[in-house]
């Protein structure tokens, strides 16, 4: 994927919300290249520090129009919906970014390169059309590959899909490299994959080769660090996605897994029937069932829980950290908004602990 | 999927042996239209009732020339290796049938309509090829539908892949009818959709749209029968296959499963790397870990065991089956070999005691 410098804008029209639009928020935090704004014409005057701080200074501007001036390079489409398909209301402005001589950056299960009025205005236009959510041309199913010696591969899972299982993974990965380790980021999402340049789309690789590419996909990450830190998908109770989050458990067979969870949530967040709901299970259920499932293929523990505390005040969010850190017996922080020092740290020191990584590395 | 009558050639070149010729031995057995021989020249003179009793006289020939007197309609392909592909050297055998007027179904990863030369020589002979595992139009996540009152929704899971979870529900679906019940068989494999007309190959859908897929089908099979018994996949502790197993369980969230179990086999079988063993899990706890992750979306019961009894004589067979209901407080029988009558009637009985069956329907 290429990496030369970009300066983008992102379109989230009526959808620049903490929810809907994660992917627009986690490529302004997380991403390399500079956002010049945000278009959604129904929230004008927002800006994206509401919602990530005052570091991160975004303008929400109505239309295309107001951000050419700038010097845009790329459009980068930033919302994820259920499905993944392109609202019909946005493919006049895809075409006028096209028009202008943007490339397009998506994420969705609807490839816009395969459409054949965007390819012909791309062609025309000379402009590139990115699918980041195409899945990777190696079919494999899994080997059984072990771990690199020295690996230690941690998975971020959560109670619920977008919550911010990509935020720790990556708050972690940071706070190794500032610990000195040698440390890495495996994308499994479209967002991971726009901020980190590589990775696969877990939820779109055929059902068949999911395990196997999150074996590839692990090795790969082994050799750029030591500390490998995997970004999760959905939840092992989501009645939409829990069989994705289960290849990752069984496709990168982690030493090692952080749960997130996201205090005042209490139903899993997608789009089902009227009428139905689907409650969050408690936590200490769901680390047993994590770790007896994901032991019927290789052993791993949960060895911390990330809170995403957005829905409470600082005094709120220290007291859950507490309560949560007492209810579970296990290291416990907001890495997202109080930083992934301390968090790392307990980590560390657990994972070094775990016999299963010794074992595994005494017999290789 | 087209039903004219048809009459079937099976090509299992080099592979018709119990485990590797799945499919074929499937289509022979429970299949609708006549096989006249299956192709394999490394087996010359061998016959299908060796492998299936004296009710299935099916020839093996070594090559297509032997066949064609007898007047085939289409030639299908009988196998289901790891990762789907074409063995190269079946590649003239296809195009000499297409050349030959026959149709070509097949159930490989690798889709035989989209090959330019199969394409272009089936247009030129005015043959069909049709792809079973080419995935459904519908692409939907999961709902939350819940299940049509008055439909019991049963699966089958196992505790390795390819030990005969197909045929036990199949064989179930027959005891149903035997007993003046209305029943239906859904297809989540290749075979099944060769054996029944419908189906979807749920282990080539998109991973996002496995327990959408899951759903939508439940919904067919429940417009067709009361009782719906629903082929499964994989198993839930398999390093390869485990996702699309999960993704049945949280799809279909079936009022019961029925454990398929093959005495005798004690590691997974499939393409692993060398040195790496996979073992099986003890009976006990695989359905304590099926029942666990089921409740976690929907609950659901393991009722009954079936056993694959093939590596055992009849007589230790019948003491496997009463050994394992002793160890599991399940009925238990093989259905393949014995018939399903026993079974499904302690299936039946067990079901109607299940209390999420009239909750759900008290609720509707």
């Amino acid at each position: 994927m290429s990496r030369r410098a970009r300066r983008l804008v992102i379109l989230a029209e009526g959808e620049f919300r903490p929810h809907a639009a994660k992917t627009a928020l986690g490529v302004i935090r997380y991403g390399s290249d500079p956002v010049l704004a945000v278009i959604d014409s129904t929230r004008p005057g927002a800006n994206a520090r509401e919602m990530l701080g005052p570091a991160f200074d975004v303008p929400v501007v109505p239309t295309l129009d107001e951000v050419l001036p700038h010097g845009p390079t790329a459009l980068l489409i930033g919302i994820a919906p259920t499905g993944g398909r392109l609202p019909p209301s946005w493919r006049p402005i895809i075409l006028a970014a096209i028009h202008a001589g943007l490339d397009v950056l998506s994420g969705l299960h609807t490839f816009i390169a395969d459409d054949p009025e965007f390819a012909a205005a791309a062609r025309e236009a000379g402009v590139d059309l990115v699918d980041y959510r195409r899945p990777p041309e190696r079919m494999e199913t899994s080997l059984g590959r072990l771990h690199r010696p020295g690996s230690r591969v941690v998975l971020t899972v959560g109670t619920d899909c977008a919550i911010g299982k990509m935020s720790v993974a990556l708050e972690l990965r940071r706070a190794a490299r500032e610990a000195g380790l040698s440390s890495s980021f495996v994308a499994t999402g479209q967002t991971g994959i726009m901020i980190e340049g590589w990775g696969a789309a877990i939820d779109r690789v055929v059902s068949d080769f999911v395990q196997g590419t999150c074996e590839w996909l692990s090795e790969l990450g082994e050799e750029r660090g030591d500390w490998v830190f995997v970004e999760g998908q959905g939840s092992l109770d989501h009645p939409a996605y829990s069989s994705v989050t289960l290849g990752l458990i069984h496709g990168f067979t982690p030493h090692a897994m952080v749960l997130v969870h996201k205090p005042g949530l209490t139903e899993h967040d997608f789009d089902h029937l009227p009428g139905r709901s689907f409650p969050l299970h408690p936590l200490p259920e769901m680390i047993r069932a994590h770790e007896q499932i994901a032991g019927l293929v290789a052993p791993s523990s949960v060895v911390a829980i990330a809170l995403n505390t957005s829905l409470l005040d600082e005094a709120a969010a220290h007291r859950e950290i507490e309560r949560t850190a007492l209810e579970t017996g296990l290291p416990c922080d907001d890495p997202f908004r109080f930083g992934g020092g301390r968090l790392f740290s307990a980590i560390r020191e657990r994972v070094g602990a775990l016999p299963w990584v010794h074992t595994a590395e005494a017999a290789a």
